[in-house]
């Protein structure tokens, strides 16, 4: 039986996967977003109390929370909300270690959470594609997330300049985070939830040439999608 | 002591990682090229014999091979010569089981491997970006490879067809192949060896706004180098 963990999981609704329009309509990176949220949810399930930190209007009517899920609204953006709910944290005594989870992780599962829970240091990192932090599990009050651009390389320097001791644990499932066109091939091939249903229901598939994206098959005809970065 | 494996490292000199041609001019693409064979070779060793498998006038002087590694010449196609390989070890009463490794994998540790290799299975397949297999582990004369395109599923049904049982290992290390601009960024993040000195050395490094790419720094200026796909 491990030690629960205070699971906090950032989910951006305004503008959610703007990165993704050129493969899907707005309504359809909505419900992408929201099936992806829940398929986090679904993984952290078990792990202790989970919050959900959002904008203000955060209204998700497709995600079901469990009992154990509050939703905290915040003006503040990313790192400010988050930093300002680990200084809270802090003043209350540290009740439960932070474990922060990226709400695009759609082929997390249990045992790469499992795997973090378990590795020692007093902050455990999980690297994203490009630079990225998709992960972090943090045991120490002192620590602070600088999101945005290369996250990884700030993140271990911050715990170096703390004198914290860093981990890394590098996973392929909780590595790939659902971001550009050619990150929705990953979640068709090797997704498990309802993130992946939904881009079947969507008629998507992954292109034959492997890392060039999706295509889209109508009633009339196939579209092809290639990535636009 | 795990028990040894044939290593098969399939090595293209000829336009040897064409699609990084936006970032690298084509003696530099052979440079690193030779510099992640080295690599992957380091990973391998103490595995078994190591069959490094190219085309006609394979000639390579940067890297310099142990004793364990012979080279093997063949005018056939990727999966044609791969799999004229297995049938003749297949003839040969299977002396070994056979670990084919793609010499892309610049992020490949010795860790990574033991993993592959103490896993269960007819077939242990180790799924790269987009579809791709990286890696796979072959305990059964009657696999063949399918490499080209969306190979892991192609792989994965094989095996069905075949009623071996497939296992997968998913890692994020033997998951990244350097195929495309934006893998570069990965080697300078995550890279350990001669691969990552290289692009350091011809003044490569992330771009800060993570997944677009790399930048590169010449004596006069900064040159913005975005994937091209």
């Amino acid at each position: 039986m491990q030690k629960p963990v205070h699971v906090v999981v950032p989910f951006k609704h305004r503008g959610a996967k703007s990165r993704l329009s050129s493969v899907l309509l707005q309504e359809e990176r909505r419900l992408l977003a929201a099936a992806m949220l829940k398929d986090v949810l679904s993984a952290v399930q078990g792990l202790g109390p989970v919050t959900v930190l959002s904008q203000p209007g955060f209204e998700l009517t497709e995600a079901k929370f469990g009992n154990d899920v509050e939703v905290l609204e915040s003006e503040l953006e990313l790192n400010g909300a988050l930093n300002s709910l680990i200084e809270g944290e802090a003043r209350r005594g540290w009740p439960l270690d932070i474990l922060i989870v990226m709400a695009d992780l759609a082929l997390l599962t249990e045992k790469d959470l499992a795997g973090i829970i378990n590795c020692e240091g007093d902050v455990v990192l999980c690297p994203g594609r490009g630079g990225g932090t998709n992960v972090i599990l943090i045991r120490d009050p002192r620590f602070r997330t600088c999101y945005r651009g290369l996250s990884f390389p700030k993140h271990l320097s911050l715990a170096e300049e703390l004198g914290l001791r860093a981990e890394v644990i590098e996973s392929f499932r909780a590595g790939c985070d659902i971001d550009l066109p050619e990150d929705l091939a990953e979640l068709l091939l090797h997704g498990r939830g309802e993130a992946r249903a939904l881009l079947e229901a969507l008629g998507l598939r992954p292109l034959e040439n492997g890392r060039s994206g999706t295509e889209r098959k109508t009633t009339d005809n196939i579209i092809n999608i290639q990535p636009k970065i």
